[in-house]
């Protein structure tokens, strides 16, 4: 009943009409998702990201998001809300309810819903098309390493909800969010279409005051960052938005390339106790 | 941002076009909503059936589920998709998709949409209106104090879809599940509508070969049961299903009056430790 489709990618999606609904939910909790220096607000707002990106991912408009708290004191509930909501304003989506439930780990789910004329998909690209970004990659991890002036992109992640329907509206045959990690992504990418994916590092913008091969490590390996990862036909008109950046193209042979040399996507994975 | 009515509701509701999407949130966790007699194939029915009992409560057709499961131990994974792909059959939805992770305490949180022509809340009541049930409540209870051949009640609830559809089709005035016993779903829509709710006890079916005395506690203080608690106008008229009870009245005063006498509602609740 779970198609393969449904699986690899970020959201469930149905048909209505002449638009389609996308569907997504995803589970944080604290001993593996929440740093101890992450502020009740900012976990809040990272429970509503996650969501909101993978709606992004999808070329799709966010509607609605619903969280389930589980909690383990109810005195968090109040920040944790505020920064939920805060991420769903920023991304035009309403916080619309939810569940609450006591916990003895703090653990949040957050389901989300939106709208897209044209779904995009984690498996539609063709040999030929552009690889694509949005977004420095990496920053988050410099901020994890200890470059604080990044703190930002991995407490609160923007999601790139405008970049993501432009890309849709664009054309894009292919997207994901970029959330453990670009060669992670890769991957991911690489099992849904089959295909392969030659990137060229030097195309990949650098998190500005590191050096290069450290950046180029962040950028490759390091997770937190929800920018997007895309594929669009060479014909298209890539949207001119700051961030967005073209860095290889999609080869016929399923495989990682970097710099004309076959790589594993890998970058941070969930690991059983 | 989030208005009283979509709190008290046991859905958010989303207008489109000339239909509503309805969607909710559940989480359960290990250690209160799971017995430990309990198999993984019924917890994975259960974690599905909350959420389908709350869009049945909704008037609603249910369409997508999505389950975001933190497993304490991946071997349990397959059992617990199983048991909710099959109650998600029994009810026309499909498991469309979800997260996965580990965690220390088995975490399943499932969130549903579905579709109303006329989606029906809590608050919806007006006095005069009768006051009616949905199931023979009680008997989720009675498997809990050991009446074991009710153990499918508890173990295995149906959402009651097609009786939710029936009753907004005939015009229920406000609609809610009952998950935690009937005196706690009465005060719920008490506090949603600020009316009050004269029920006769006679009037509640008896759990088969329970003493009444015993069955109608099970009946006012059981939880589990997951059966529906409606409201409707006295000029509309009641489908005609084998399980639909008229129990009592609207009233203006804002009490549950239980056989002439005012009682407080009460039932199973969530504390914090």
């Amino acid at each position: 009943m779970v198609g393969k489709d449904a699986v690899l990618d970020d959201c469930a999606v149905l048909a209505l009409g002449d638009t389609f609904l996308v569907a997504t939910t995803d589970m944080l909790h604290e001993s593996t998702d929440f740093p101890e220096w992450m502020t009740d607000r900012e976990i809040g707002w990272m429970s509503a990201a996650v969501t909101l990106s993978d709606i992004a991912a999808m070329g799709a408009r966010p509607s609605l998001v619903l969280l389930a708290a589980g909690l383990d004191s109810p005195s968090r509930l109040e920040e944790i809300l505020t920064g939920a909501r805060d991420c769903c304003c920023t991304c035009g989506a309403t916080l619309a309810g939810g569940d609450l439930d006591a916990h003895r780990e703090l653990t949040l789910v957050s389901s989300g819903i939106g709208f897209a004329d044209r779904p995009v998909r984690r498996s539609g690209a063709r040999p030929g098309d552009l690889v694509g970004i949005v977004g420095i990659p990496g920053r988050a991890q410099a901020a994890l390493e200890g470059y604080s002036r990044f703190r930002e992109y991995l407490s609160t992640p923007k999601p790139r909800i405008g970049e993501g329907l432009a890309l849709a509206a664009a054309g894009a045959s292919s997207m994901m969010d970029i959330s453990d990690g670009l060669l992670a992504s890769l991957e991911d990418m690489r099992q849904a279409s089959g295909l392969g994916y030659a990137i060229e590092s030097e195309k990949i913008p650098g998190v500005p005051g590191v050096p290069d091969d450290v950046a180029l490590r962040f950028a490759l390996l390091g997770g937190g960052d929800y920018g997007l990862l895309f594929t669009i036909p060479p014909g298209k008109s890539i949207p001119d938005m700051p961030e967005i950046f073209v860095i290889g193209r999609v080869i016929e042979k399923s495989q990682i390339i970097v710099d004309g040399r076959p790589v594993e996507g890998t970058g941070y994975q969930h690991h059983w106790d």
